[in-house]
């Protein structure tokens, strides 16, 4: 009978397959098909489809008939390629039997080496590589795994029998037993299996036929199903299963075994790079008991081997356009491709290989723009510690890495200090429990923070990204005493001036000062950026607060500001005491006389922003936090507070009680203030507008975008926007000049999306602020979340932070509801992210794909968002 | 030409319109129109359609050609049926002048009355009224409110006109001007509106263009549009203008006007009810100058006009099938009815009348329970102070009305004294600045609550409505001295042990001991329950933590429970010990040996509720707060606790301050708690498993349903679960014995509506905690939003408070998301709602419509929901 094809041969110069099946032979068996048909010598071999492993649980896990004859077809086919006999005592072929599913499940699915061997099949093996210990080894490493994950036979119990033995030979290591001890332990094994499930099977074929099923099986073990649910795997598409011979280095000085990278994976310099090992087999070279030689020296030794492995490199590289990471085997002369792929690089490497590849035609700029992951270029843009520095030294302690960079500084703990001692030319790294808004001015001194508590979310983690300031947060092992200005860290005591060291990429903290190096952002960095910026659909806006990092964002290639805070301006010098006095304040019009304090400050603070960003559009929001956030926490701050404002410390202590929240995140604050203390907004709107129009007599073009937080209803805005209109229409009116500006909102509230299309009739433009829709979405708080937020990661109930990458189906799903009725109400309606996300490679391509308009985040980010922007719309184009 | 029919007539026996026109005469106008069809004596008038107003805009303002025609064809059967001109000097017709559009919008729009008078008409007026006073009365009050109305003349000038004439003539009321003195003022309002506009129009036609025009534009003035947008009435339906002859009942003896209810509104009882007065007008019998006499001695007075007048009430019944309360006018001994309306009447009342109009063969069943208005039965449920009593008694302050009855104690200002005075058989009012959990016993112990701070929302609000318990919240005015254990409020000083009584139906507090009563619920009440029975679909649950509030929840009708909290178990007397030892224990050994002690309470306290609800499904909730919740605040609490423990206080403190949070609402609670610490949930699945099976024993049905709450990923269920399926089914196991149960999830993070569709692969039923989805989905914390929530209520940006009404357009439309998505995946998912909104009638319809398949309230609130559930079925019925 003709029964369907179930089976592909790959070996010699033919594979039936081909890179293209990949759903019908799995990536590995896809792969493996692909390099034979480019010529490359693979060891052969033949894949079984997925498809057989649908049929076998159709079937109440039975072979489909006719998949045995098949299989033997193909042996024989593997037989006469490979030179072995399948079950042959004299010449063994030995086979590994592989899962391979449509998508790479790491680690979820069972392996088997070895297969083949039996009491015989050992001394023919012994004869061939001459090597009884390897053939003993081979042998019991082969019983162990197959009783393991075939018989079910506990693996526990081996390595009990191993110990055993090492104890009666009085020996430490595995590799201290010889030949006969692993002769002996291969008897044992057999007795313990026989003892467990009845004996080991001595057949080949027997032996493979449970090979194949344990591997059709382990796709249903739990923790693949709990892999698949996670990944959104369908449970139904099986995997297939690759049967291949094996080959081996360590057949004597004619074999050997290696790795290699098609060019340097530091540098991205084009020269061949790896390093291999002589009669040795690929564990080897891993376990690192002998030290591999550099790949250049296998010229010498082996040029002919050498010469077909670097032309192999070549072809490899020019097929799949990157540089590849592959795994050869010399058996006795012979040269075998175990895999290729693509090479891990650093950040650097991966932009001069794709910047080089155009220039030798290789790929086009888009190839480049693809092969280059924008989450790396972070690498690019902080300082960090020089390799030798980190070599000697140790860290005391490795807290969360919350911000990247390095930095080393003299430690303070009081922001004040930081101010102080910065004034004067030290550099500091601030030290806190945690910070708040008050430390602002401390943090923007310091060159790094370090905080005892909080997370990658924490407000010292947002601020210092924010600021692109090394933060390393959560560093739970350091014991902080404010009052005698040290902190204890293991058995270290750190004083305040003592030098220390942070690596905000990994968290780590080093006692004293240690070397810091800039990586040099190469010219072939800038020429990516130029291609990104080509192919991007979306525009990179800006976070920015202050001249200083609008400025750096500029540099980076930030085309305006898509959230500008005006809460971190009332904490700066002189405007504190203004503010507290307006919270203060009993009734409307002195609530008026102090904002009238705040205004030019707020106007030159806007008047400068606007002057760095000329041309480009600055979204401006209005005050959000509620107005506790703003008067100070402790006694002694409370004293000095209350005699700075001229009130008693009893009447301020009541103020800060009224304004006391449970949940402040769920509270009066944002347009909730606005609409109850109207005065505040309109302040601000004045202040704004006064700065444009100056400018704008100036002749410096200044697009201002005013931004009311936290809108849930349409009426909100309703309420709120004509008189902040009129304020704005009145400033230019009396300034005799116009500017350019919109109104809008912030949708950062579930309801908010809902409602969009309303929103929309009022609204001129959205920012989504997915920070705090993540935490109204998921109900975390970003400042407590750490808490659980580690475990759920750690369970796998969240695949990633949400908080650093957007959550595309709960949160994202009301992003897409509010940008299309949006879009729907006001189908000009200009769309933007401001949230942390919008400087995540992955968040930034779902933004691309919902349609909006842009995406802003912090300056150091702003890179990463144009290669990611640039990315997403190559994958897939939006019409212009 | 033939123009469209613009101008309806109404009046003598024939109307042109009758109620089934609304949208083209306006709610007004068809009224009027049908009272005229069921040959009830009306003013003669027309009404101008809705079209027509919408042509005015159209057309820029102007009237459609052929209006006036119609008009005057019209005005000419007004005059005839009359018996007056329009514009005579003679025998003048006045008319009233009102808008009516197809929904009343109170308030909104214009009216004028006695328009057609001027110098001349006024004459004849004086000599048909025999009342020059009234006619100059008349007349200058058409001036006034014409030139406001029409003309735009400022009424205040108008006022000071009047001021100034009292001023010359040594008055201080209005009705101490004389007929002459009024006739002056006539001639100063004219000089006034020459001044302002030119002059006042003497053309009778002119005035009505005028005042049909003035009405015409009303409709879209901003306060209207205001209230249309709130209440999403469309722009372009468009005003009818109802032009209307005026009758007055001051035109001597046989004049007269009264007010009347077809029933008494009070008690329900079928008797003719109300009052009138004798050559009066109806604004007299309003201002109360003199009292009006009982409707009964209009009988002697003028038999006639009382047999016609009782006859129409009973016409009037018949027709529209529901008590009327009516305006009715004698004009010379002529009976003219000017406005009949559903009569409003007191819980009571409404029942009766509801079950005897059934009787009386007037209404079916479903009528009778769409006549009650299910908010209103809350008065039958809860004493309340004795009219005699309140009418003699001032409160000292007005705080929150937070849950309803009445309640008169003595004041304590600790939970702990609440229990020991009510232990020894005092009657108490706790009196707190705010509740917090531990103060459960105390609540439970007290008749009332009075709090300081908070609102409808707030925990003691929330808790004393699910104890059906009197609560006054947030009486902002009294201060409270808790070591004095005193409060002050204005000048009184209140210690403890004082009496005081609480209104939690007003918010109102006395001082003194008020008598109470309680409302007899008759027979009719228990009939009406039946009937509503008889026709939801919903069905009813109660939310209840102890076996008392279950039992009274099933007297009300409760068909299990949809809520039971087990946190409030957690602080009963010898619970918070170890519920303490279990937080401070270091690893999950010691914290199961302190779950060990809580688990015979836990199983006990499962024992009695099942117990108590026999037969009937009960939903338990995990524990859902904070761990925090449970360890104390103050200093001497925290001392006691830890030598309670045996711990120091400095680490009992240390526990307290690594679990503060930011937002506790959004922090690590919930199934957060139940991940991190399983054995937490496993013992409470354990006792709420042990009790059931001990009760399956004794032969008592018992349905658990587990529910896990703050799911927002189906991974949570799936990680916590399968464990708690185990312990179940091992418990089940060891006893020998089986009981139906459920595993289910709440769903109250807006997350969890999005991806209803996976988590109802795990659960199998979904309760809806609208409190918690309201708070996301807004971001409105319930603790907090007090200080903004009712400025936005004033300011009408919400309509409703959400904590109290489901806000139907955003947190609903992700409930709905919720159900459908949830369905999808599982069809046969049991849905209900376990909010504070299963017990508003306006969310228990939308639960209805929505396709849940019971809402659960507290015990107080089961016969609301069950009235609103019986509603929703027979406005829209679900197919069985």
């Amino acid at each position: 009978m003709s029964a369907k094809k179930m089976v592909y041969f790959f070996g010699g110069k033919v594979a039936e397959g081909d890179r293209s099946m990949r759903n019908l032979l799995g990536g590995k068996g896809a792969n493996l098909a692909e390099m034979v048909n480019l010529g490359i010598p693979v060891p052969a071999g033949f894949t079984i489809t997925t498809e057989v492993c649908i049929d076998y649980y159709k079937n109440n896990r039975q072979w489909p008939e006719g998949l045995e004859e098949q299989i033997r077809e193909n042996m024989a086919k593997v037989e006469e390629v490979m030179g072995g006999k399948f079950g042959s005592t004299e010449d063994p072929l030995l086979l590994s039997v592989r899962s391979g599913a449509r998508v790479s499940m790491p680690g979820m699915m069972d392996t088997i080496l070895n297969l083949g061997l039996n009491d015989a099949a050992v001394e023919g093996l012994i004869k061939k590589s001459n090597n009884a210990r390897f053939a003993y080894d081979s042998y019991r490493r082969f019983i162990q795994m197959y009783s393991d994950v075939v018989l079910g036979v506990d693996n526990s119990k081996f390595e009990r029998l191993i110990d055993e033995l090492k104890e009666e030979k009085g020996v430490q290591l595995d590799t201290e037993l010889d030949a006969d001890d692993l002769k002996l332990l291969v008897e044992r094994f057999k007795a313990l299996v026989k003892e467990e499930v009845g004996g080991f099977p001595e057949d080949p074929w027997e032996q493979l036929r449970g090979a194949i099923n344990a591997v059709f099986d382990s796709w249903n073990n739990p923790r693949a199903i709990r892999y698949r649910k996670i990944h959104d795997i369908p449970h139904d598409w099986g995997t297939a299963v690759n049967v291949q011979s094996m080959v081996f280095g360590n057949l004597g000085e004619t074999s050997g075994t290696g790795v290699a990278f098609t060019r340097d994976p530091a540098t991205g310099e084009k020269v061949y790079y790896g390093e291999y090992l002589i009669n040795a087999q690929g564990e080897d070279v891993v376990a690192g008991i002998r030290t591999p030689e550099p790949l250049s020296t296998l010229e010498q030794k082996m040029p002919e081997v050498y010469k077909e492995l670097t032309g192999l490199f070549d072809l490899l590289e020019k097929h799949y356009r990157d540089m590849q990471d592959v795994e050869f085997t010399i058996q006795e002369g012979k040269l075998y491709m175990l895999q290729t792929r693509s090479g891990k690089r650093t950040a650097q490497a991966a932009v001069r290989i794709a910047v080089e590849m155009v220039r030798e035609g290789l790929i086009d700029e888009k190839d480049a723009l693809k092969q280059v992951n924008p989450e790396q270029l972070d690498q690019l843009l902080h300082p960090t510690i020089s390799a030798k520095a980190r070599a000697n030294a140790q860290p005391v302690t490795v807290g969360i890495a919350a911000s990247p960079g390095a930095a080393v500084g003299r430690v303070v703990f009081h922001a004040s200090d930081a101010e102080a001692w910065a004034a004067r030319g030290e550099d500091v790294i601030l030290v806190r429990l945690e910070t708040s808004p008050e430390d602002i001015g401390g943090m923007d001194a310091a060159k790094g923070i370090l905080t005892a508590r909080g997370g990658k979310t924490s407000h010292a983690a947002v601020v210092a990204r924010g600021m692109g300031k090394c933060c390393v947060a959560g560093a739970g092992a350091i014991k902080i005493d404010d009052e005698a200005r040290q902190f204890t860290v293991g058995e270290h005591v750190v004083k305040e001036g003592d030098w220390i060291t942070l690596d905000g990429g990994t968290g780590e903290v080093f006692l004293g000062k240690l070397e810091l190096e800039t990586p040099e952002v190469s010219g072939d960095f800038a020429v990516l950026m130029e291609w990104a910026d080509k192919y991007r659909a979306l525009k990179v806006r800006t976070n920015a607060d202050t001249p200083h990092d609008a400025q750096v964002a500029r540099q980076f290639g930030a085309e305006g500001i898509g959230l500008c805070r005006t809460e971190h301006m009332f904490f700066g010098e002189g405007r504190i005491a203004p503010v507290r006095e307006m919270i203060l304040a009993k009734d409307t019009e002195s609530r008026k006389r102090a904002l009238a304090k705040l205004l030019p400050m707020q106007r030159d603070d806007f008047y400068q922003i606007f002057k760095v960003m000329e041309g480009y559009p600055v979204t401006i929001r209005l005050l959000d936090p509620p107005l506790h956030e703003f008067l100070p926490k402790e006694a002694e701050a409370i004293e000095q507070a209350a005699a700075d404002l001229g009130v008693t410390v009893d009447e301020l202590k009541r103020r800060i009680t009224e304004l006391q929240e449970f949940n402040p995140m769920l509270g009066h604050r944002g347009v909730r203030v606005g609409i109850t203390y109207p005065e505040i907004y309109e302040m601000q709107v004045q202040a704004i507008f006064e700065a444009a129009t100056q400018l704008a007599k100036e002749g410096v073009k200044v697009i201002p975008e005013v931004m009311i937080p936290l809108i849930g209803t349409v009426r909100e805005l309703e309420e709120i926007k004509a008189s902040l209109v009129e304020v704005a229409e009145r400033v230019m009116q009396q300034a005799g000049v116009r500017v350019e500006y919109q109104f809008g909102t912030m949708i950062e509230v579930p309801r908010a999306c809902l409602v969009a299309d309303k929103i929309a009739t009022e609204a001129e433009f959205f920012s989504f602020g997915t920070n705090d829709l993540t935490q109204l979405t998921f109900g975390y708080s970003r400042d407590d979340a750490g808490t659980f937020l580690e475990v759920y990661m750690d369970k796998g109930i969240l695949e990633k932070d949400p908080f650093q990458s957007l959550d595309q189906e709960g949160v994202g799903e009301l992003v897409e509801i509010g940008v299309t009725r949006g879009r729907k109400a006001r189908p000009n309606l200009k769309v933007g992210i401001c949230g942390e996300h919008g400087g995540d490679p992955a968040s930034v391509k779902f933004c691309h794909r919902v349609g909006m308009d842009y995406v802003s985040c912090s300056p150091f980010r702003v890179p990463i968002a144009r290669l990611a922007a640039a990315q997403a719309n190559i994958e897939s184009p939006r019409e212009a």
